[in-house]
C-alpha cells in the first residue's frame, strides 16, 4: 500500500517549490510510466495495481522502490482528473547548459512560455521534428509540472530541456555566427524566405510575443502569413505556430 | 447589477443541456466580449463594469439587454480562473447544412474531436488559414461549450460550424468528385503529395484518429513524416496536426 506520507509526497509535487528542493517530479498514466521505465531517467517509485506490475515486471528493476496497490490508492494520490494503474516519481535531469550544436542543428528557445499545456506540447513537437534541445529563459513554466509533463506525451524523456538566461545565450550564439529566428508579425514569409538548417527559433509568450529585449537579438524575423479574409484572428496559438515553424524548417 | 437568476442563467451555459435548450452560449473575457459586439451575432445580454462600458458605448445597440456592475459580481458569475470586466450571453446560430462550396474551397470535418481545447484551437487555425467551414461529426464536443469558444480566440464568430452525420456527408461529397483528405500514419508524404484548393480535410479523434467507418470514404491518405532518429513520439495532438495540414494546403 501506499503510505500517507508517500501520498503526501507524490501531491507536493505539484508545487514548484517541492520539485525543486526534492529534485523529483511526478509521472501520471500507463503510457507515461511505460515511456519513463524506457527513457534513461532515474525513477525513484513506482505504484501500480498488480495488473500493471504484470504487464512490465521488468519495472523493478528500473526504480528504487516499487509499490503494487489497488486503484482506488492511485486516485487518491493522484493529481489527474481520470487516473490509471501507475504512476511514477522520477529524479529531474538537470541540464545546466543548453546542450546543441548549433552549427549543425536547430533548436527551440522559448522566451517565457507560460501555459504548461503549451510547453508540454512544443515539447511533443520538438520530439517529431527531430529537434533535440528546448532552450527556455528562466521566466518559462517550469519543465517538471506535472501539466507540461503530462501534454508531453513522454517527449519530456526525449527532448533536452534547460533553463538559462536568453538574453545571454542568443547574444553569444549570434557572436557564434549562429542564426536566430523568431516569429514577428512584419517578418518575411516563412513559406519563401531561405530557412537554414541549424540555428536557433525563438517563439514568445502566449500574450505578448516575443519581449522587446529579446526581439533585438533576433537575426532573422519571419511570420507565418494569415490566408483570412476580412478580420480574422489575430495570432495563432504559440505551439501551433511553434508547429508550422518547424514543419517549414523540416519539409525542405 | 445582476440578479441571482441571472448569474443562475450564465453558470447554467456550461451545461449543453441548457445550452440546447435556451439556444445561448456565453462569452466571457473583454477581448471576446469586444469580438462578440463586432460579430454579427445576436446578443441577449452583456454584463460589463462602468469602464468597460465607457469604452464601447455602442454596445447598448447590440445587445437585448445590458447590465454595469462590478467586478466582484462579474466575478461571482464567471466560470473563468481569471475573470475580466465584461461577459456576453449570446444566440447560438445553427447551421443545419454544411455551407461550404467544396467544388471551390477547403473545408475541415471533424471525426470525434473531445477536448474543447482542441476544438476552440482548430476553429482558430481555420480561421487564419481562411478555411470558412468547419464541419463537425455529431460526436464531436459541442462547440458552443465555454471551453471551446475561449480557444477559439474569437475564431468562434467567424468560421461557419456545424454538425452532421459525417458518413453521409462524406459520401455525398464523394459521389460529388470531392476529394477527402485525412491523416494516417502509412499515408502519402503530405510534403511531396499534389494537395487540391478544394475538398474536405478530416482530422480524428485524439486517441483513436480517424474511425473505420469514416477512413473508407476518405480518397487521399496522407501523412505528416516524423523527423525523430529512433524512438519518437507516436503522434502529434490534433489541433497541431490539422495546423500543419492547413499549412501545407494553403503555402502553394
Amino acid at each position: 500500500m501506499l503510505s500517507k506520507n508517500k501520498i503526501k509526497l507524490i501531491q507536493s509535487l505539484n508545487r514548484k517549490k517541492d520539485r525543486d528542493e526534492t529534485g523529483l517530479f511526478l509521472v501520471e498514466g500507463n503510457k507515461m510510466v511505460e515511456e519513463a521505465i524506457a527513457s534513461g531517467f532515474r525513477i525513484a517509485l513506482i505504484a501500480c495495481t498488480p495488473d500493471f506490475f504484470a504487464q512490465y515486471p521488468e519495472l523493478k528493476h528500473r526504480t528504487e522502490e516499487w509499490i503494487e496497490t489497488d486503484s482506488e490508492t492511485i486516485r487518491k494520490a493522484s493529481l489527474l482528473q481520470n487516473p490509471q494503474d501507475a504512476l511514477a516519481i522520477v529524479y529531474q535531469e538537470q541540464h545546466a547548459e543548453p546542450e546543441a550544436d548549433l552549427q549543425h542543428e536547430l533548436c527551440l528557445a522559448l522566451d517565457f512560455i507560460q501555459d504548461p499545456g503549451n510547453l508540454g506540447t512544443i515539447l511533443r513537437i520538438a520530439d517529431w521534428f527531430g529537434i533535440r534541445s528546448v532552450i527556455c529563459s528562466a521566466n518559462t513554466v517550469d519543465v517538471y509540472n506535472p501539466k507540461v509533463v503530462q501534454a508531453s506525451m513522454g517527449a519530456i524523456f526525449r527532448v533536452k530541456t534547460s533553463y538559462t538566461d536568453m538574453h545571454e545565450f542568443l547574444k553569444s550564439s549570434i557572436e557564434n555566427q549562429v542564426p536566430v529566428y523568431g516569429t514577428f508579425l512584419e517578418g518575411k514569409n516563412i513559406y519563401t524566405e531561405p530557412l537554414s538548417r541549424n540555428g536557433i527559433l525563438v517563439m514568445g509568450n502566449e500574450g505578448n510575443g516575443i519581449s522587446p529585449e529579446i526581439a533585438q537579438l533576433v537575426s532573422h524575423k519571419i511570420s507565418i502569413p494569415s490566408f483570412s479574409s476580412g478580420k480574422g484572428s489575430e495570432s495563432l496559438n504559440v505551439a501551433v505556430a511553434a508547429a508550422i515553424c518547424c514543419s517549414e524548417f523540416r519539409r525542405r
